[in-house]
C-alpha cells in the first residue's frame, strides 16, 4: 500500500519542484519542513504517554509512575462508557467499566485522576469526543477549585466527532448537534482557555481502521476544513480558533512514507488555510500529536514490537511531530505492563538524547526520495480531498470515506494473507509460541468499586440543585447558546457524566448508522 | 563528538557541491550513494550474526539455531587463545578457553564447527587476524575433504593486523612479517579462492576503542591503503586482489553522522583507488560489513539496548552496508542468550521486510543535511589521512593513531561524566536496578572438555608427518614463498593451531609494545 511508485522515481528533485515555494525553510510557509525554525534543538517534542485503566486512583498511580520516569505530558484514555456518555452503573456499562481506559463519572473522579499533578505545569490531553465538553467541564472545574487560572491550562480534547462516524464509532447524537457542540467548545476555549487545543483532528483511527497513508491525510484534513467552516458559520473569528486546532496522526512502519506523510500534511494544510481563508502564519501551521501504530504490533514474539515502535517513533520525529505516544510492546496482548510502559518512554528518550536526530530541523529535507514521496502523498491526498469537496464536504462524505477505508483495509489483509506483505513472526519467521497469558487487572472488582463510589457520590448531593442545572443544559441544547458554561455549572453541582449526556439525548436523540 | 557544526550548516546543498561528481548515481563512481545500482531491492544485505563460545559443538548448535531463524551468513567469534596462537592446553590459555569465542585447536574442531553447514551455499566470516592464515587453512582443508570446490567458497577473514597494533591488541609477531602474511593470504586467495574476501579492514575496533566517526574512517582507509601498497610490492596485480578487499565498520547511535560516515568512506576510497592506482570500477568499490556498537550498550535497563541496536542497524542500512551483525540486548551483561540473539536477528528482518527502507538506494541522498555531514566527515578524515601519509603511512603512524584514539576516548568519557552526553539509564533516567545475574555457560567444564579432546587428537596422529610439515612452515617463513600452502598441508597432517603459530614464533619472534 506504499505511496509512490519505484519506477516513476528519478534520482533528482521532482520536475518543477521549487525549493523556495514547495519546501521553504523550517518554521516558514508552507511549513513542509516543520512549524518551528529551531525545532527540537529549541525544545523537544512532548513525550505524552496515553494511559488509563480501571479507577481514577489506579490511573493516577500510573501517571505518577510515568512522570517519575520522565514523561513530559499526560494523555488520558477513557473507558467506553465514559466515551459514550454512560455512568458506570448504567446497564450499557456492565462489563466495560475501566477496561479501555479510566472510568470517570463525577467531579470526584476527576479530582482523584488529577490528584497531586500541577495543572499549571503539565499539559493534559484527553481522548474524548462525543462527551468532550463534559470532560473539559470537569477538568475546568477541578482547575477552578484548585486555584489554577483558566488561562494557564494547557491541554487537548480530541473533540473530533466526524472521524467517529467515519472510523471509530463512539458517537452519540446526530451529526448536526454533534458538530454544533464542537464549535461551542471552540468558542468557549477561545474566550476562556486560550492555551487549550480545542480539537485534535484525528487521522490515527482512520489509519488504524485500515486506510492508506494518503487517505489518512486526505480524510483528516477534509474533516479539519469542515470544522473550520462550521466554526466560521458559528461566528467565531478565524484567528480566535484556528491557532488552537491540532491534529493527530498514526506512525506506521514504512519509515519514509510516514515522514513524507507528515510533511505533505503540513504543506497542504498551510496552503489551504492561507489560500482559502487568508489565515495568518500562526493559524496555518499544522501542529500534531503522533501515536505509534497499535495495529502494526503483534501478539507473536512481542519484543519485536520494541523495534517497530522505535522505527515508528523515529518516523514521527523526523516528520516533525509536536508530541508523541510510543506503544508498549505488550499492548497486542494486554494492558501495557509497567515495564513495557517504561521501555516505551525510554525509546523516546533514547531518540531524543542519544540518536542525534533532535539536533536538526527536517533532516531529510532535500532528499530526492523524500521530496518525491512527499509530492506523491500530497497529490494522492489532494485528489481524495477534491472528491470529498465535490460531495459537499466531510459531513456529506462520511459513507464514502468509510467505504474507501474498508477497501484499503481489505486489500492490506489480502496482502498479508498471501504473504506479499511480510509481518515478521506472523506470516514469516514464525517460532513456536510459548504464549504466557498476561495477568491483567481485576476489572470486575474495579467495576464494583467504581459503582459503589458513584452511589455514595449521588447520595451526598442536593438533587434539586442538580436537576435545575441539568434543566439549563437541556434549555441551552434546545436553543443557540454555548453549552460549556451550563455544563461546567452542572458538574460543579455534582451532575454526573451520564446525567449530562442524558440531558442532551433527551433533546437531540441519538444517531444510528444508516 | 558529533561531526559537523550546527552553526555552519546551511539549509541547501553545500557550496560547490556537484550532484554529478560528488554524488553520482547508486552503483556508479564515486559510489557515495552505494556500490550497486539497485541496492537492497536487488538483494538484501547479508544478515550475519557474530557468534561463538565454548566448544565447536556448542557454537555449531548456535549457528543452526540462527540459520533456522533466518540468518543468511555465519560469523565466527574465536576465543583469545585461538586468536593469539595458543592451543587450549597452553599455559597462556588457562581461564580463557571458549570465553570470548569458540576454541579451535585442530582440524577436528573445524569439522565440528562447520558440521551440517553447506559451505557452497553459505558464506562464513571469521574474526581472526594474527592467526588468520591458519584458520583459513583449516577452513580450506574442511572444504577440500567435503568436496566443496575452492572456487565456490565464500567468506571473509578479518586479517587486518594493523588495527591490532593500533586498537585491539591480538597481534603476535613483529609488524613486518605480520604484514607479509597478510599479503601471502591475499596472493593465495587470488589464485585459489576467488570469491573469498581476503581482508576486512576494520574500523570497528578503532571506533569501539573510542575514536570519532571521522577517525574511524581515516585510520581504516589509511590502513587499507597500506595493505594495497604492500600487496603491490609483493607483486600481486591490483585487479587480482583489490576487488576482494572488504571493510568493517561500527554503527553507533548518531544516526545521521553514521550514515554520512559510510557515504564519505565510500567516496574517499573510490577516489583514492582510482586516482592513485588507476583501479577499475570493480576495484574501487568499498564493500563493508557493519556491527552495531557494543560499547554503546548498557548493563542498566538492558531492553533499552533493543532500541539502540534498531537505530544503529537502520544507520548501517541507510548507509548501504553489505552485511550486518546486530548485537543482543544482553551483551553488556553476558554472552547473548538465545532469546536476545533471536531478537537481534528479528530487528534486521523487521528493517528488511517491514520498514520499507530496503526499497530504495541511498534514500537520504540529496538531503541538505546528509550531504553537509558527508562532506564534513570526508574533510575531517582526509585531513587525518594526510597527517598519516606525512608520517610515512599507517605502519609508521601506529603510535599516532593510538594516541588520537585515546584522546577522543578520554574526551567522550569526560562528556559522559559531566552529563553533557546523556546515556539513558546511566547518567539520566536511572531506575533502581534489580540486576538479575545472568547464568552463563560453565566455562571451566568446557575448558576441561576441550583440553581432553585436544590430547586425544594429538595421541592419534603421526608425529613424524606433523614435524616435517611444521619444518616446511618454518622454512617458508624464513624465505620468501607463500605461507598458505605449507600451512594447509600442516593442518591436514593434524598440526594444531598452537604448533603452527609456534613455528612462526620460532622464526620471527614476537612483538612487544614499545
Amino acid at each position: 500500500m506504499s505511496t509512490g511508485d519505484r519506477d516513476s522515481f528519478r534520482e533528482r528533485l521532482p520536475e518543477g519542484f521549487s525549493v523556495r515555494d514547495d519546501l521553504g525553510q523550517p518554521g516558514s510557509f508552507p511549513h513542509t519542513r516543520g512549524i518551528y525554525r529551531s525545532m527540537y534543538s529549541g525544545r523537544l517534542w512532548t513525550m505524552r504517554q496515553y494511559a488509563g485503566f480501571g479507577t481514577a486512583r489506579a490511573t493516577n498511580a500510573r501517571y505518577r509512575f510515568l512522570l517519575e520516569r520522565g514523561t513530559t505530558g499526560l494523555s488520558v484514555a477513557f473507558d467506553l462508557p465514559t466515551q459514550m456518555g454512560y455512568d458506570s452503573d448504567a446497564p450499557m456499562a456492565v462489563g466495560e467499566v475501566g477496561r479501555a481506559g479510566v472510568a470517570i463519572d463525577t467531579l470526584d473522579d476527576m479530582r482523584t485522576l488529577l490528584g497531586g499533578i500541577d495543572l499549571a505545569a503539565i499539559s493534559c490531553s484527553m481522548t474524548i469526543n462525543a462527551t468532550a465538553p463534559i470532560l473539559l467541564a470537569l477538568y475546568t472545574a477541578v482547575a477552578d477549585e484548585t486555584g489554577v487560572p483558566r488561562n494557564e491550562l494547557r491541554g487537548t480534547v480530541q473533540n473530533d466527532i466526524l472521524k467517529e462516524y467515519i472510523a471509530r464509532g463512539t458517537y452519540i447524537y446526530p451529526v448536526a448537534p454533534s458538530l454544533r457542540m464542537v464549535s461551542d467548545l471552540m468558542a468557549f476555549a477561545a474566550a476562556e482557555l486560550p492555551q487549550w487545543n480545542t480539537i485534535s483532528v484525528s487521522g490515527y483511527h482512520i489509519r488504524e481502521a485500515g486506510s492508506t497513508a494518503a487517505q489518512e491525510v486526505a480524510f483528516t484534513l477534509a474533516n479539519g476544513l469542515h470544522y473550520v467552516e462550521r466554526a466560521l458559520e458559528r461566528g467565531i473569528a478565524l484567528e480566535d480558533f484556528a491557532p488552537r486546532i491540532s491534529f493527530f496522526f498514526a506512525a506506521h512502519n514504512d519509515l519514509f512514507e510516514e515522514v513524507a506523510k507528515f510533511r505533505a500534511a503540513r504543506r497542504i494544510w498551510s496552503r489551504l488555510m492561507r489560500e482559502r481563508f487568508g489565515a495568518s502564519n500562526r493559524s496555518c501551521r499544522l501542529r500534531f500529536h503522533t501515536q505509534t501504530g497499535g495495529s502494526t504490533l503483534t501478539a507473536q514474539q512481542p519484543l519485536n514490537n520494541v523495534v517497530r515502535v522505535a522505527i515508528q517513533a523515529l518516523a514521527s520525529v523526523l516528520g516533525g511531530t509536536q508530541s508523541l505516544h510510543t506503544n508498549g510492546y505488550d499492548e497486542a496482548l494486554a494492558l501495557p505492563s509497567g515495564e513495557a510502559a517504561e521501555l516505551a518512554l525510554r525509546t523516546q528518550q533514547i531518540l531524543a538524547e542519544e540518536s542525534g536526530v533532535a539536533a536538526w530541523a527536517d533532516p531529510l529535507g532535500g532528499s530526492f526520495l523524500l521530496e518525491y514521496l512527499t509530492n506523491s502523498v500530497e497529490s494522492e491526498a489532494l485528489a481524495q480531498m477534491s472528491r470529498i469537496e465535490e460531495m459537499g464536504g466531510s459531513a456529506a462524505a462520511i459513507e464514502y470515506m468509510r467505504d474507501e477505508i474498508h477497501r484499503a483495509a481489505y486489500s492490506h489483509q489480502l496482502d498479508v494473507e498471501s504473504g506479499d506483505r511480510v509481518v515478521v513472526g506472523v506470516n514469516r519467521y514464525e517460532t513456536e509460541a510459548e504464549r504466557t497469558p498476561m495477568a491483567g487487572p481485576d476489572y470486575r472488582n474495579l467495576e464494583r468499586h467504581q459503582v459503589s463510589t458513584l452511589e455514595s457520590f449521588r447520595d451526598e448531593r442536593d438533587p434539586g440543585r442538580v436537576e435545575s442545572a441539568l434543566r439549563r443544559v437541556r434549555d441551552t441544547a434546545r436553543g443557540d447558546g454555548n453549552l460549556l458554561p451550563p455544563m461546567i455549572e452542572a458538574v460543579k453541582r455534582s451532575a454526573t457524566l451520564g446525567e449530562v449526556s442524558d440531558a442532551l439525548r433527551a433533546v437531540w436523540g441519538t444517531h444510528s448508522r444508516s
